[in-house]
């Protein structure tokens, strides 16, 4: 049973082949709160995308505040306990959604000083926070640590030393993790498993870089090594990778146990296995199911304690995707329409939407699949081969590349993308000086703006 | 000769191998004005990038107000006036540049309603701006109309109709020109000529859908068909495909020609052949040459024209990248080094700068090549195999894959990618809450602010 279908099962199919098909949602792939009304028109928590469109306007995200809240809640409880479960926040992050990630009694990650400034602005409690990086300069591990958040994942031997003089110099002592590369790459239904990993972050496993650099941090004045942390990759559907993971770093980590005595080993206590877990993007997708692997995870990893004489470390994960990702949709309001001669027998229907590659750059970026639904009306037409894009100047704003849609789509028709809560509006630029849409939160028949869209004054307003 | 290489001819060369090479800056490849000094230190149009780094922080765009200027004028000189180089706008855009581009006496070309709205804050002169869009909506439509823009390049059947009724109720006659596909794609070395374009712009040259949408605007109410435009790609290196495409171009201008008559015939006097002028990045490419181009381009047009009896329609181009692209660099401070083992006998090592993939996605989305230099001082270290990476939460988040650098770079040197000018600044996002960059222009000894570096309030202001 996975998070989305066990709300709402429904047959999977591979792709739309009737119109009938096309008009019906998608359950698993929209925010939990979707329901096409009687008069044809999509809402989600009741509130109609026709009623957002009109009062925001287009292009817009849409956020189902239940369904993002409702993530929170399975993965904590999945987990055993919100503290566990870090939501990493560079999937989708605002002061709001730092208020219900809290709310939630989950933890939170963040990669940079600026995510960092947001979740403290938001007053997020400092002590469940974690703080990730490759090149962490002196001045974010200083408000890292003044903050006193509660782990900081250590990247390199130099920024050990580095942070050893903050903490010292601020009079704290932090506690960290260190990032392992274990060679375990997983990347949607792809699952590598090498030894040597040629990557920007951690440190290697098998090289012993990781242990040395987590008994560079035993040494450390003012550090305090409380376990290893590593992320296998995104859009991960199975068990095994994390499985994998996790043994190669409890082995280390029980090497670690056996070196340290007394307040070092007892310090020891935890592994953060990071984030990953895959979502459904199209109709065919099955999300990964959270529970199931959760539940695998957390035994795997007793067992293998259990055998290797060790106490169970405390498990954390670091899910981004796997939350925000399902909750929201992109809504467009059709533009253009036009046939296009591909070859002498077949035609194209290209449909421009009033967005594209600044609100969503991973079908350019990743070759990302993204499902699309009409959501003002029930269509009737015929299905015909068809590429939905945006409107930027460049024949790679591509948001859906083939798709079968109704031929009485016409012109101020209005389109959802669903899963577009992650990587998102958090990557959205102003490419064209096309400014970024603002995100609607609806909740039990209301809405309301939770970032507004951009002006062109935002855009000029940073030239003097 | 080509537009860079005349200024300073240099060896091309095709890649470092000796560190002395490598403290050579590549003259083709940075700005017109960049020197190494006596102490080691590169300046820019006389402005020393230490001294940038210590006024305005780092990351920081770099911009040689000179070199932009002089390309306009080069190309504005190799196509016969300025007003026949319209500099596409979305290459890189704020209202100094406006003033700049009008200053050189060029025009403008925009491609979103936003462009237009910062070309008009900048006083731009309305009718030498062409505007181009798959998907413009009535909005924009009026807004270009009501500024009196001299020329919009219509992409459908749909949006000839709204910009007829959009004029009418204006009072205002617009002259356009029709999109057309010729089916010639150039993406740097490879130029591929079919017939039918999958792609979202344009009317078909060889359905007849363009001629057909020539006829639709000259029998539009309000709008006035003055000729046709093409784009062919981008990073073109060769002649061959600019050509091809301007004689497909002018066969269906002829035709046009002799259908119509009295004053339809004398208004339709322009083919628009796009922009696409490729620069070099790395010390191995060679920019496109731009005046043997134009005058090859030119003179094929005249003897085309000639052979069909026609007069010889006026020639605009698109160029972007040509002007901005190598007026700018990316000025970066080192933070983390770090040695990983990519095998039992190879370690790669990676140099981590304060910038990355939110204000350069082109590496991740292109699999675009940069050069990268130190420019603080010379090295004098041993070549050692690096990879140069931003601060990003993403191990995609790579600036120069694979580069040669010397082992005694440490944190705290700082690094330039040259070439940065365009497609960097307008496509950058705050992934991970990275900020944008500042732009900080040179210009003859002195240096100033042109966009201020965004700050954590400028996004925290967006959420109600
Ligand atoms: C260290 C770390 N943790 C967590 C995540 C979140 O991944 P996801 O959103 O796929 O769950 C990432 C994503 O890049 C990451 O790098
Ligand atoms: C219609 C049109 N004109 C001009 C340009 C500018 O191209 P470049 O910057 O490569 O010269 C583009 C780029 O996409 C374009 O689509």
């Amino acid at each position: 049973m996975d998070i989305e279908t066990s709300l709402r099962p429904v047959p999977l199919r591979h792709r739309t082949e009737t119109t009938a098909e096309f008009n019906q949602i998608p359950a698993h792939v929209f925010p939990e709160h979707t329901t096409r009304e009687d008069d044809g028109a999509v809402s989600i928590a009741g509130v109609k995308l026709t009623d957002i469109a009109k009062q925001y306007g287009t292009a817009a995200f849409v956020l189902d505040e239940a369904d993002f809240r409702n993530r929170c809640r399975r993965l904590a409880t999945a987990f055993g306990g919100g503290e566990r479960v870090h939501y990493a926040s560079k999937a989708f992050l605002s002061k709001t959604v730092c208020k219900w990630v809290e709310d939630e009694g989950l933890s939170l990650d963040v990669a940079s000083h600026g995510e960092l400034q947001v979740a403290l602005a938001a007053g997020f409690p400092a002590n469940r926070i974690t703080v990730h990086g490759n090149n962490k300069s002196r001045e974010f591990l200083t408000a890292a640590v003044e903050a006193e958040v509660e782990l900081i994942v250590v990247d390199s031997l130099q920024e050990i030393g580095t942070l050893s003089e903050v903490a010292t110099s601020c009079g704290r002592t932090q506690d960290v993790l260190v990032r392992v590369t274990p060679g375990v790459h997983v990347d949607t239904h792809e699952f590598i498993a090498t030894s040597h990993e040629d990557q920007k972050f951690g440190f290697s496993l098998a090289s012993g870089a990781a242990r040395r650099a987590a008994l560079s941090c035993v040494d450390a004045t003012s550090v305090t090594l409380r376990g290893l942390h590593c992320h296998v990759g995104s859009q991960v559907f199975e068990a095994d990778g994390f499985v994998l993971a996790a043994e190669r770093l409890l082995s280390l980590w029980a090497g670690l146990l056996q070196e340290l005595q007394g307040e070092q080993a007892k310090a020891l206590d935890t592994l953060d296995l990071g984030g990953g877990y895959g979502i459904a993007y199209m109709p065919d997708h099955e999300a990964l199911d959270v529970e199931a692997v959760a539940a695998e995870l957390l035994e795997k990893v007793a067992e293998a304690a259990y055998k290797m004489g060790v106490p169970r470390p405390v498990v954390n994960v670091e899910p981004g995707r796997a939350i925000a990702g399902p909750s929201m949709v992109t809504l467009y309001t059709v533009g253009t329409v036009k046939d296009v001669e591909t070859s002498d027998r077949a035609v194209r229907r290209y449909v421009s939407v009033d967005g594209g590659m600044a609100d969503n750059i991973r079908p350019a970026l990743y070759q990302a699949e993204y499902d699309v639904r009409v959501v003002n009306r029930e269509l009737a037409g015929e299905l015909v081969p068809s590429r939905v894009v945006g409107s930027h100047c460049e024949s790679g704003d591509v948001l859906v590349n083939d798709v079968p849609l109704p031929n009485d789509l016409v012109p101020g028709d209005l389109l959802a993308i669903p899963a577009t809560g992650a990587y998102c509006y958090s990557m959205a630029s102003r490419y064209n000086m096309m400014l970024r849409p603002p995100v609607i939160v609806v909740s039990e028949g209301q809405s309301r703006v939770m970032i507004r869209r951009e002006t062109i004054e935002d855009a000029l307003a940073l030239e003097e």
